[in-house]
């Protein structure tokens, strides 16, 4: 009962300590940050916007979020805080605001990433723009390798990491190997993933040693000539997946996916092309149109990667069975998927992208 | 192409046309409201708060929530829409608003209750109290049984449903059989469920086709004596299933729970009563503190309860092993489970549970 009473004193202390006076915030941006397929001038940006220009005022803003990016750092803090700036947007209907604007640290232990806590924004006073939070206190002494990834549907201005008094932080080299970059919809994007790292490129990425670039651009991934020449540009590319026959029609479909794959692959002759069908949509169970539309997708998705393969031995279809389980209730609102549909995501496409990969050398 | 494009301009007209004048509104207290614990004078609160009082603002404000209500109906409209008024809060950093102040509905397909769409909660204008979303449009000809589940975090002052001019809308009687009634945590309120169909309890109602009543309350869950005292006065009850041990400290888990189980075994004699240990909270992967404390309530949890098991044949205690995986990725925050989470608490309590009832001839 004592020893109880002193372990929750010492907590409380422990915890008010690192929250007062005895923190050192140290910029994010002076250690190693990865997940941007170029480079950008701003830190915590994925794409240089001056560079790369959209003409759609959503896609542009998207391009200046921190999706998919992390921080890697090393330090010998028993405690890890931080303090950042996002914009000013309230979440949608379908995410929490720790997937939308928060951060998500995982520290590593026995070889593996494991979570170790999230920072959570501040939603209680408006503009919900500034932040600071104990991400995970009280630890162990010693070294900790830690990734910590950043909003996924927000930018990031500013960064900084806390800890306490006396300890140090140093930037930890990138520990993942192979670049796959990964473009999408909404569902690569995470709209509903209630953490930053619970993304299915996310999750791919850390169960396989994986580096994994997050492209996804909610509502925005129409196989559209721009993203196709921002993937033509990015060098050193191991494999490409796309789930890019979520958001366009099958019209949209046939007209372009040639054209799309043809500038990819002129600057990439003989990287794997992974292309994933599209998700059978939970919108579908009921509504008529529904089901027209989006099966015709699926169709068109099939059709056309088939028909490609034909011609071109690095171009790989994965069919969306199992990408959302069998019991319907995997999606948020009937089309993004929760933590559930990406981990049922990713239980079927992992090892089928590491079979294709195999045959690459990259394991 | 120009069936795909009439089959479109055909959905987009539908959607215009429920949306516009052909709608007729019904009020879903003249339908089947269901998962109270017991009658209430407003229509969609769970309890009675001028009856039941508790000395405590959140907690008579989370009893005038609707959570783990839901409303029953038979209609053979081809789109259903809703309009419902809720309070006036933000969502919580750990929930979406879906899950907090949306709709969620299953239709009845091959004996199964299959999700059907949401009623998406307006999050653009403030203060988020007045919603209007259509959940399902364009439906075959013919009789749907509907269950719409009404919000996890939020009041509900009003609520109608919306139906084409010409169809029937009628009250279907509750097809649920055994009333289980569940006591406990945020965890059972459904914290950060994606959708109000989502918290465990509605996972095991709907799979056992068992009535299971929802009386999570977030963060207020300490074996209070109002709590028993409530619990003793429903009638009919086949079975209790408790999380009581998420948010107490171990020393009023050893303080109360006796207390607390006399009051609800002295109103019913014979009836089980289910005790969850608690999860092993992710919070604990690196923070010393909070191992000690979340062991030491485990531990206290499996200790009282395993005592009372020997002089009471009716109480049942079941481990928190498997409750959130093994892999470390099924809460939102370190403590409250996703719809990932919900899904391996279910697959593990579940049978469990169906174990047990067994013995009482609940099947």
């Amino acid at each position: 009962m004592l020893r109880k009473l002193i372990i929750s004193v010492c907590a409380v202390l422990s915890v008010m300590t690192a929250s007062a006076q005895n923190v050192r915030y140290v910029d994010a941006s002076t250690l190693t940050v990865i997940g941007k397929p170029l480079p950008t001038t701003k830190a915590f940006t994925r794409i240089d916007t001056s560079v790369y220009k959209f003409n759609d005022g959503t896609i542009d803003k998207y391009a200046s979020y921190s999706t998919g990016l992390a921080v890697l750092f090393s330090t010998d803090s028993r405690t890890i805080r931080a303090r950042w700036t996002t914009g000013e947007d309230n979440s949608g209907s379908n995410m929490a605001a720790i997937g939308q604007k928060g951060l998500d640290l995982y520290i590593m232990k026995d070889g593996k990433w494991v979570f170790a806590g999230v920072g959570t924004p501040d939603m209680d006073t408006p503009p919900y723009d500034s932040h600071e939070s104990t991400i995970v206190a009280d630890m162990a002494e010693g070294q900790k390798q830690c990734l910590l990834y950043l909003p996924l549907f927000d930018k990031v201005d500013e960064l900084q990491i806390g800890i306490e008094e006396g300890a140090a932080v140093s930037p930890l080299a990138n520990p993942f190997r192979h670049k796959i970059v990964v473009k999408g919809s909404s569902i690569t994007h995470g709209a509903a993933a209630s953490r930053p790292g619970m993304s299915y490129p996310a999750l791919i990425g850390r169960e396989n040693d994986w580096y994994c670039i997050n492209l996804g651009f909610s509502g925005k991934s129409r196989l559209e000539k721009e993203y196709a020449e921002l993937l033509a540009d990015i060098p050193d590319v191991d494999a490409f997946v796309f789930d890019t026959f979520s958001n366009p029609s099958s019209d949209v479909i046939y007209e372009r996916f040639d054209s799309f794959v043809d500038i990819i692959r002129a600057a990439h002759p003989g990287v794997p092309m992974i292309f994933l069908q599209t998700e059978r949509r939970e919108t579908r169970n009921f509504s008529l149109s529904r089901e027209d539309w989006e099966s015709a997708k699926q169709t068109a998705a099939e059709e056309v990667v088939r028909r490609r393969m034909k011609t071109d031995k690095h171009i790989y279809f994965i069919s969306s069975e199992g990408f959302l389980g069998d019991e319907h209730i995997a999606t948020a609102d009937g089309t993004h998927p929760t933590d559930l549909g990406f981990r049922y995501m990713v239980e079927t496409i992992s090892p089928k992208i590491r079979k294709i990969l195999k045959k690459y050398g990259v394991r």
